[in-house]
């Protein structure tokens, strides 16, 4: 099972979650209830910004998997990240040029979710993370990726730039969303490529940026600065496939 | 000023504010009041789904503009739409084929933002929502927009059928993403155009299916069922754009 989706129940054990850095995505407490563990684990839930919720004792035992709540539920997510060598692994079984996508920092999991879900259909064999920083795998963005996240492998890496070096010994070419690059139309988007997607704000990291061969840049024009990353991310990723099936390698 | 934020504060201002429907995006309640008009809002907010938080009486103080909040203060927004009329009268005047977007109940504010803030820089020249079941210009709509919300026009109508057949006497086709329709590709997305996106999970109804002139699919290989709607929105207005630069009317 690649992505699943758990309680974590009573007092001490949300709290130690807490304490071990254990994402929570989000948390039901008895409604009233106003106690010292209570206020900690509130404390230690505003910190960490996960949304609280207030409910009754029937609500709680609804929930409950255990039947021994103490009045806090804890939902968290489990996901087994692949391995960067297990993705391309994946290409070469198809006997498909790779054909990635890499998040230099992607903070909103619906964001994360939306673009994990493009990769999949526009047949990309995986999706390379950061580990700090940007977001990981919650359950708000599994669900925003509407199933992608069963399918298509998503690796965490310690250093993005450290891995686009390996990967360019292995043949891939990098093309970032850039607005003062070459107009995508342009570029050749058809070998073994990863799309790098900056941050919401702002956007591809110096050092991730200095690493890609070409920039890509989606003619706007409008008032306002940029799409919204996901956005603009299926943008690119489909002019990829628009040349790809042209091609006749989609 | 097309958008606003404003705050509405005291208990029975809040609960007028429920009851005469309008939409509140955020409630803040004091902590630890439970006397029964706080009990009335709470139930209200549970009802219409609108996000609680509770705060200390410091961070009520510093909300507040009037100083008389009563331990309740509301989040509301207020957006003047634009008529169609308006709408074609911006494309008219700068000399262009209109360019719209219709969304057939678009239910996530993030995709409602999304969608403008592409509108606004795919160079189309309004939005079209309808009235009844999809989300509004909520706060949270208008902040996804990334400001969009200030230049694109967006109007409301009763009956999105209706509307799309005044526009077709305006010369208007209609274009919706349909995964059996033919490949967008294949598809003069050049003339004056509505773009039509279905909701998140039902896709377009069959009522403003059967007014498109086309059907247009984005090709797709995996193994999940859909893209996220704006995304999918996106994609198929960049075709347009794609399509109108290589045309030289872009």
């Amino acid at each position: 099972m690649r992505y699943q989706e758990y309680t974590i129940e009573g007092r001490n054990a949300v709290l130690e979650a807490y304490r071990a850095d254990q994402p929570i995505d989000r948390l039901f407490l008895l409604d009233g209830c106003q106690d010292g563990p209570v206020a900690t684990i509130r404390r230690e839930a505003r910190k960490k910004g996960t949304p609280v919720r207030f409910v009754t004792r029937e609500r709680l035992d609804q929930l409950s998997e255990t039947g021994k709540h103490q009045g806090v539920i804890a939902y968290a997510a489990a996901y087994e990240y692949a391995e960067v060598e297990e993705i391309l692994d994946a290409a070469r079984q198809k006997g498909e040029a790779p054909f990635l996508f890499l998040l230099d920092n992607i903070e909103d999991p619906h964001n994360l979710g939306a673009i994990i879900r493009t990769a999949n259909l526009a047949g990309a064999h995986g999706v390379i993370i950061p580990k700090n920083r940007a977001v990981g795998l919650t359950a708000a963005a599994a669900k925003a990726s509407a199933g992608a996240v069963y399918h298509t492998p998503v690796a965490r890496v310690t250093n993005l730039v450290n891995t686009m070096e390996t990967l360019k010994k292995e043949g891939l070419w990098f093309v970032c969303a850039d607005m003062k690059g070459t107009v995508m139309y342009d570029l050749d988007l058809k070998g073994p490529i990863g799309l790098v997607i900056g941050n919401e704000g702002s956007g591809v990291g110096r050092l991730v940026r200095e690493k890609c061969d070409m920039a890509a840049s989606i003619p706007m024009k409008g008032d306002i600065d940029s799409l919204n990353a996901s956005v603009a991310a299926g943008i690119l990723a489909y002019e990829a496939v628009r040349q790809r099936r042209a091609a006749g390698v989609f």
